[in-house]
């Protein structure tokens, strides 16, 4: 496993049985478990597997949330990536003492899972996420 | 090898020098091989290693490429990937029959490597490209 890895890949969709349609139906890709339902974040969310990443298809299910926002004003497509590394507070700390603008300056934790986003101003517009490496 | 994998996934920057700092300089990636200019495109490009697939960083070198009228109307940001495919001939076939709209009906070809993309009306807003595994 390298330092960093691609944990997965996310798209917002408008309508998932429809991107399901062409990523699962048309192209082929496997589903990587059921629909989640993130009512936390007013998001459907399917994963997809893709090699040693996944694609994640994201449907905004509350028009107040975040996704709903970006679909609104961008349309649909390609939304974050998510990269892996092996000590997420380490990166963080390397990562503000080179000046990089984080949306959390600390690492958050859901499910188990600890992961932090940085800003697209400072990741080439990319809106990257951090995970730890479990 | 699964019979679809992740090639590349490709971000349009607004200055190499600066994303190279950030995504190799803080973040820690390493280049996969020097810049390329493509001279015929209006692009230099630079490729680091992520995992099994790769992080291309694209700057518009000509006004009056795609990719700078791209850069123009989006900013930076997330551009589009590219999926590994067995047989690019057969995937195609089995894209039109699905009713998919491509931007190449056909495979193209350079450098010996076979490709085409699918319209983002068909794939959730994505510009996805399609390569033929070598």
């Amino acid at each position: 496993m390298p330092d960093i890895s691609l944990n997965h890949l996310a798209v917002v969709v408008d309508n998932l049985n429809d991107a399901l349609g062409f990523w699962c139906g048309a192209l082929g890709l496997e589903r990587a478990g059921t629909t989640q339902s993130i009512t936390g974040e007013g998001v459907d969310v399917a994963f997809l597997n893709l090699g040693d990443s996944r694609l994640e298809l994201i449907q905004p299910t509350a028009d107040d949330s975040g996704v709903a926002r970006y679909l609104a004003r961008r349309g649909p497509g390609l939304h974050h990536f998510c990269l892996e590394v092996p000590d997420l507070d380490n990166m963080l700390q390397a990562l503000r003492d080179s000046g990089v603008e984080l949306i959390n300056e600390v690492a958050r934790e859901r499910d188990g899972r600890r992961y932090a986003f940085v800003h697209p101003a400072s990741a080439s517009g990319v809106l990257l996420e951090l995970y730890e490496r479990m």
